[in-house]
């Protein structure tokens, strides 16, 4: 069963003893863990991350998760601030961790926009300055949207809310029953409750000395490292560990901090499945195909192409994830089912506990933090009515209030993306709990093409199919997002409550303030998009591309893709189904289609990160089981954190263009002869 | 005192259990360390490092310390051999660490002939191939002396030996009294006592598994290392870690694992003061004098020329170096003349143990190993006769057989030169000891200089020149691998008489094996030394021009050079005097003139790689003090050992050509902005 690769439990250890440290701290009832100076702070700090964000999404396309840097720049402003209230003797609420959480949880919604806002990509792909510059250059009127201030806000707003009901009801099978990670959500929340340990345990100390220590060195490991990236292609993250050959099929450990810190809070089978992967598609399949390249696919394309061996990639991967993510979707709601209809005769009854699998889970369930834990995260219920009924109402406004500004989408376009979308954030947040890759951008595509080629070329299809991006995109990435929250929140004992009111605000925000920045920037920079242009926003051109591709619907596909998707979509659901039948003891060697998906678009470097840090963490446990325990989670988190932190600095230096001045550039011994000879006339 | 600092013992605390697990093992007769097995494998493994010297000496002309692949290689060899017979109950001798001792000792010697030989500078300088290369266009026959392997023979022959003679006298005073740490042969010999150690100890099995998990990590990464170095300026020992500009100041760490560990095992005050002298040097003086550029020298000279900057920085170092230098020989000599006037009229009679200045020393000295070492080195004397007598007897066959080789060169410079010599190869024996580097070259270039000008150009002063040179380097370079073989025997418990009648034999080898091996490959490559050549002998063009420059004097150096050597001598002197006169508390902050001046020449790099394994130590003993002591030599000797062995496969990997595959190249932001529009076209 996945759960039993999931809830491996190791790196839970060190939070065995967390909620005992906690004991006399009284858990504030939800209403009180939002404050208005929690909320204060959280605005500064929205538009802090959003700037961030912006200029990342307009020069790179990659954004970190910012979970890590939001909570502890929100503890150091509230820290700040009380101990100053404090000193006057006017501190009247102390600070509680729930706080903290709340902040963090508030600034990632909001910067969050900035991101699914598609403000580097779907969005932006509409305008005039990227459609000049795509493969359509027979654009007209009805495939042309330029932005604008108002349009982009009422849009933001009509779809952002949408994603916060859809996968409510999930979320404790998600977090309790299925114990999934959150990598991230997981860190950030070791990260606050160490620094809101009371004082006097000696563990605790210990393990924040070593978070420190490893937060340190990662801080100062990814300043060192930005020194050497000057131009693409450059600096540690294009380390050929592995030799050229390698490196060209993505095969490379790329010295990220973060990852090998996330490998070690992953259990081993999800490093493992993602390294499979990486090696069966990048390894074999990739290469296969490409000897058909002429015979499948025209060998003219480009490498980025959808119709070349990138349409293999994508669709292969998404087949998979949706296989998967389908049908644990099922079997949840299989099991569940009969329960939701209980409540829904005897309302404010919990959700039951679904029948633990094994006995690992049974006696983690009876420890004392998970208990403590599992007891505040179900206190504080949000009724199954209020969340359905509230998906649909915004749903319904979303259907009558979008068409009015992008007419080549129809009202039925919006309702099939609402109808499917639950099942699609339900496998992505499920992804995500796995291995903290947000897989958002790939649901978008799928979006493209699916509601492209429905509207057709005629009918503004591309267009359509970049508002359709747009919708998916926005549920997608904040139901993961609030669900990689609720894990921080029960670990710091937040309420669901206030995480789900921290998360309304923090959308709310983004909804004016990533508009408002981008509009800033758009204005400020003519040229914004082009390639001459300091923000080229490189995935504009890309989504664009897609979109024009998509109005051909699935047909343009390479040969056999489709095929493949088939077959693999079935490969995934059959492993599942195996894996819930075969015993425990052997189900758990059988790999995770889900995770074995994700490196087949990305590449396997993460995958190896990831598999150093499970490999770190073994050695460390067969030499020193007990130290591994008590220290795995505190290295880990302090390998992640420190990294998080690293990109804020770092995004100001890019903000205000401040170049690193040198690059470590990896080349052939034959280019290098070249180069060489270059650089002496 | 330069004794004080030297003798921080830090590095032996491991060693003072090392003669107790040895205890009951008895120290061979030296005659039965000398077994003809031994001097078997010697010949082997001479034959198998000549040839890595010279393939080196030809491509690079940088060579690494053998001693550590030697003394590894032998043991193993040995091992297997003894193994091999005990099985078959056939051994009658088991293997002993001084046998192992004497195997190394025997091989670097041997090979050190491939270095001193100067197939890579002076020698093969003379030829003709080099002559048509150089500045001196208009040669004429008598600069000119091809290489012949009869004239090389009879030339090594007649001046390799006299090196051993030279400062025999002296070794007590070194090892025992100034306690030099001659880092090389020390991390030989933990090596060695390492194989050796008598089971069921379980420190020093602790210490082994530590050393040989540093060796393999050290191996392991100088292999890692070697697939980025591709060209010229590749790879990590090129890597700016400081910065481009620090870089070019030659001001950067070059992840040596080598370097790390011989700052581990030196003192903190040698390191110091190598990066003093860095800073002082490259990061001020240098710099300054740059600024005088056309005034003081022509500002069209080359950077490598002896007009320019290059003469004030080679000029200024061998001011310092002679400065300290003397002072310390003539503080010896002050000391311990009465004595040698003593033993000359009483034979037999041991040196005696001059007194040691300061309490550090004494309660060392009381040390159970101190003791058990200082009795072995004191047991088989050489008579200070056999030693006085040896010198002036060999001195005066070179006399007069080396001018029957060089016309050029009259038995009236040859004179000069063996009375100089002791001196100079004091110095660097003292120099090499307190910082593993030895200055072998560079007062080569001296001789080059002295000897060139009083020739004079019209009597073939070139060719004059390059043979002083290399009767001077043979001298200082054997004196100071003895020197250097005199402390591993001394903390194998080898006997200084085995010691010297293996490099005796070793040199022997090397006087036949060198240069046929050398004449071999002259024989094969006919384009041996230019340009094209995959064998271009750099340096054989560097000595030849300094030859040539030298000619015309001392006069012909830049301004103010001359004035400037005078300064830092005295420098050197006054520091000496003052750091005598001081009480040891506070004279053992102030810096050490010898070790400042290296890094005039060379640059900071190594000093910086030294302060971090200075830095490690430190901040281990800060944390763990008993640990450090014990284990610190072991990581020490791990980290020199493993990359040292590395040195092994990548020469032979170099001799098959095998090319690495990768370049890792550093270039500015504008460099690679040229570079990449350059690839893209």
């Amino acid at each position: 069963m996945a759960s039993d690769a999931v809830g491996g439990g190791d790196g839970e250890a060190m939070v065995t003893s967390t909620e005992m440290l906690f004991k006399d701290k009284k858990v504030p009832p939800w209403r009180d863990q939002l404050t208005f100076r929690a909320f204060g702070v959280s605005l500064v700090l929205s538009i802090l991350f959003t700037f961030i964000v912006m200029k990342l999404n307009l020069t790179i396309g990659v954004i970190p998760s910012m979970n890590v840097s939001a909570g502890l720049l929100g503890f150091f402003f509230i820290k700040t601030w009380t101990r100053l209230l404090d000193k006057c003797g006017l501190l009247r609420q102390p600070f509680t961790r729930q706080e903290n959480t709340v902040i963090q949880t508030c600034v990632v919604a909001s910067s969050g926009i900035a991101f699914s806002g598609g403000f580097g990509n779907y969005l932006f792909a509409m305008s005039e300055t990227i459609a000049k510059q795509s493969a359509d250059a027979s654009y007209s009127g009805n495939s042309i949207k330029n932005p604008h201030l108002g349009w982009m806000i009422g849009f933001l707003f009509a779809v952002s809310f949408v994603g916060l009901f859809s996968i409510i009801p999930l979320r404790k099978i998600m977090i309790i029953d299925y114990k999934l990670m959150y990598p991230s959500g997981t860190a950030t929340a070791h990260l606050i409750n160490s620094f809101h340990t009371p004082q006097g345990a000696l563990l605790a100390k210990k393990q924040v000395r070593t978070l420190g220590k490893f937060f340190s060195f990662s801080f100062l490991w990814g300043f060192f490292q930005w020194f050497y990236t000057a131009g693409d292609a450059c600096g540690f993250n294009s380390f050929p560990s592995l030799g050229l050959q390698a490196y060209q099929n993505k095969f490379y450990f790329d010295f990220s901090a973060t990852y090998v810190g996330v490998g070690m809070i992953c259990p081993y089978m999800v490093n493992i499945s993602l390294l499979l992967g990486a090696i069966f598609s990048w390894g074999l399949m990739w290469p296969l195909i490409e000897t058909q390249k002429g015979s499948w696919y025209d060998a003219k394309t480009s490498d980025s192409s959808m119709h070349g061996l990138q349409g293999y990639k994508v669709f292969i991967a998404i087949a998979i994830i949706l296989g998967d993510g389908l049908y644990n979707f099922g079997k949840v709601i299989f099991r569940t089912f009969p329960a939701i209809y209980k409540q829904l005769n005897h309302r404010g009854a919990t959700l039951p506990v679904s029948k633990s699998p094994t006995a690992d889970e049974k006696s983690a369930l009876e420890s004392y933090d998970e208990n403590v834990r599992a007891q505040v995260f179900m206190k504080d219920q949000i009724p199954i009515w209020a969340s359905v009924g509230g998906y649909v109402a915004l749903a319904a406004v979303s259907t009558v209030a979008v068409p009015h500004i992008f007419h080549a989408l129809k009202w039925y376009h919006i309702l099939v993306i609402y109808v499917a979308a639950p099942v699609l954030a339900f496998c992505n947040a499920y992804g995500c709990g796995l291995t903290d890759w947000s897989l958002v951008t790939t649901y978008g595509k799928l979006a493209i093409f699916a509601i492209g080629s429905w509207a057709g070329a005629a009918n503004g299809g591309v267009l359509a199919g970049l508002a359709a991006c747009g919708v998916m995109m926005n549920i997608i990435s904040t139901a993961s997002d609030l669900m990689q929250d609720f894990k921080t929140g029960y670990m710091t004992l937040a309420s669901p409550m206030s995480m789900f009111i921290s998360q309304c605000m923090g959308t709310a925000m983004g909804c004016i303030v990533s508009p408002s920045v981008f509009w800033l920037l758009y204005n400020a920079f003519p040229d914004l998009g082009t390639k001459t242009s300091a923000y080229q926003a490189p995935y504009a051109v890309v989504f664009r591309n897609m979109a024009v591709l998509g109005v051909d619907g699935f047909g343009s596909l390479p040969k056999n893709c489709l095929l493949l998707c088939y077959i693999f979509f079935a490969a995934a659901v059959i492993i599942n189904t195996v894996k819930d039948f075969l015993p425990a003891k052997i189900s758990k060697y059988i790999p995770i289609p889900m995770a074995m998906a994700i490196p087949f678009y990305i590449g396997g470097y993460f995958a190896i990160d990831m598999c150093v840090g499970s490999l770190i963490l073994f050695v460390w446990e067969k030499k020193n089981k007990a130290g591994a325990t008590a220290f795995g989670p505190a290295v880990a988190s302090g390998l992640i954190c420190g990294d998080g932190l690293w990109t804020l600095p770092s995004s100001v230096l890019s903000l205000f263009s401040v170049k690193p001045p040198i690059c470590m550039k990896f080349l052939s011994v034959a280019t290098n002869a070249k180069v060489d000879s270059f650089l002496n006339t």
